[in-house]
């Protein structure tokens, strides 16, 4: 089965599909210069952070293959530097985004002694190529581990967009869907909204539509009393930050859902790369919460649905208690509490 | 302290808060004619039980004053029990509507015997103003019956708009904070904007900006994470049922707050009047839910956010059972678990 195809190289261009127009169209964009990448990644035409760091990746050979050959190899790689710069100030905190930026250069520094201009152009592409392909593969290992947790699971609930549109591959939350149905487990979803930014509403709907999963939508605050009807087998849901004891950073709502699921006797499951580890933090309760614009929940729709000058709290994230997770699947493994 | 004025009589019409243009316009509709009452009520122009059924009780009046003081009077009572039907048909499934108009024919069977058409005409005008003072009284009373559970509240969280936009009055679950204010205690409201419909983010913010009370909106997924930060004392929401074992059915998302404020040890208060008791259920298993139009779900704002042909399940209402409710605040006084 195959999903949509969020990045790809294709014609010596980076073809994303531009999610701005979800769930309207599905209209591509083959990206071809520094400053298409860099508005891309910042008009959130691109999202999700492994998508973010792959459209980085060939960002950055994009933005240097126009240099001659003949370039004096020191000034190439300052030249590359200065642009993986400007291309990592598109969104300065997503970590995926420098993650590959400088996995790259890390790479450069590396080859660069016997190297010509020319080999080392090649050598970012092929960096950008094993980044997509190493996505591709983390998600599928997920998927493929997450079979466990779904035996007897007829339907699963998820929360914003941690599925295909948010990497290359299958996701991390949807992956054990989209491995099950190549297996002919079919499972029904059930997709949040997902206010202020509507991931789930638009995004999630949109690419189980596309694949041919059955998806059914409801507003956040619907999920407990679907739970309460029986709707739910499950939780899976992503992680943007996993701390070292299980806590676990993700899209605003996902606490709210997780006591749902507990009260409920549902499994609660958390499906994020290993790399979402953030052993630094012994738990999240120094996790940084970013609180975002207020038009993001005043004007969400079209047109104003908050008065003029009233307050609104706008945090992007929560931290949901490690005691409430059921496990974290991984590409390496499902790990069960203990966490730590 | 005055709120607004929803619905009122004034210079002969009924002047009532056309809630349609909330929160960009605050539009008054001077309604003269039984055409318009009906179009009010059927476009929700008014809304909110208790408004409801004084707009119909003062549309009852509209729609009979002009036949003529010399007309038979079996020929009188005909056409106005002709008239409240056809206001009945507005809206079918609001309780309040038949019930206001129920008793102004049951008025007039009582009086009609030694009465003239033209007393009878007064009859109406009477009971229309009897049942919006009522209302207001009922208001009050819950209000200050609530004063016990705010003390030592800095902050309560609601949810949808149980406020005097739906009434004539103080509203049910905000009077306790309007008679609170009064009494020099003010109190920080935090709204759940309350998809899909947002009444929270459209009026319940409105009315209390209007008359200066402290109003934070927070989308409905955000009210755990609110509490988990220690931002909520307290929560009050209205109710549209009661059963008689204290299972309440409101509008969709008030379980799901009850769970989180049961799981942070936050105090949950249903606030309605008496007449809410539907003492013919036993519990609230046997509650009729309404499920309602996708398109409330898919094109909430001005634009489609779920793409064509996506399934959606949007119930209006749910029921949260006894257990979770600390108390429930009626114009009488405060009942305590167990409620039977």
């Amino acid at each position: 089965m195959s999903t949509l195809e969020t990045a790809r190289w294709k014609n010596d261009a980076l073809r994303i599909i531009d999610q701005r127009y979800l769930p309207e169209k599905l209209v591509y964009w083959d990206i071809t210069t520094l400053q298409e990448v860099y508005d891309a990644i910042k008009t959130l035409a691109i999202r999700g952070a492994p998508a973010i760091g792959i459209a980085a990746a060939y960002g950055a050979y994009i933005g240097i293959r126009g240099v001659s050959d003949t370039t004096d190899k020191k000034q190439f790689l300052a030249l590359f530097t200065e642009r993986c710069e400007y291309l990592n100030s598109s969104r300065p905190t997503a970590v995926n985004l420098k993650w590959a930026l400088d996995r790259i250069q890390h790479v450069l520094k590396e080859h660069s002694e016997n190297a010509t201009v020319a080999e080392l152009k090649m050598t970012i592409l092929a960096q950008a190529h094993a980044i997509l392909n190493e996505d591709i593969a983390m998600c599928r290992a997920i998927g493929e581990n997450g079979q466990d947790v779904l035996k007897g699971c007829n339907t699963i609930l998820t929360h914003c967009n941690a599925g295909g549109l948010a990497t290359s591959g299958y996701g991390t939350a949807l992956a054990p869907v989209y491995v099950a149905k190549e297996r002919g487990h079919k499972i029904h979803v059930y997709a949040d909204e997902t206010r202020p930014l509507l991931q789930g509403a638009r995004i999630t709907a949109f690419e189980l539509q596309q694949t041919g999963i059955p998806v059914t939508v409801i507003c956040d605050n619907m999920a407990a009393w679907a739970m309460k009807q029986g709707k739910i087998d499950a939780v899976i849901v992503g992680a943007d930050r996993i701390a070292a004891n299980g806590d676990t950073a993700n899209k605003i709502g996902t606490y709210s859902l997780a006591i749902a699921a507990r009260t409920h006797d549902i499994p609660f499951y958390v499906a994020a790369p290993y790399s979402t580890f953030d052993l630094s933090l012994k738990d999240g309760s120094t996790t940084p919460i970013e609180e975002r614009d207020a038009r993001e929940v005043t004007n969400g729709f079209g047109r104003r649905t908050v008065p003029e000058n009233v307050a609104v709290y706008n945090p992007a994230f929560d931290v949901t208690p490690a005691s409430l997770i059921t496990a974290i699947i991984t590409e390496k493994r499902i790990w069960y509490p203990p966490f730590s």
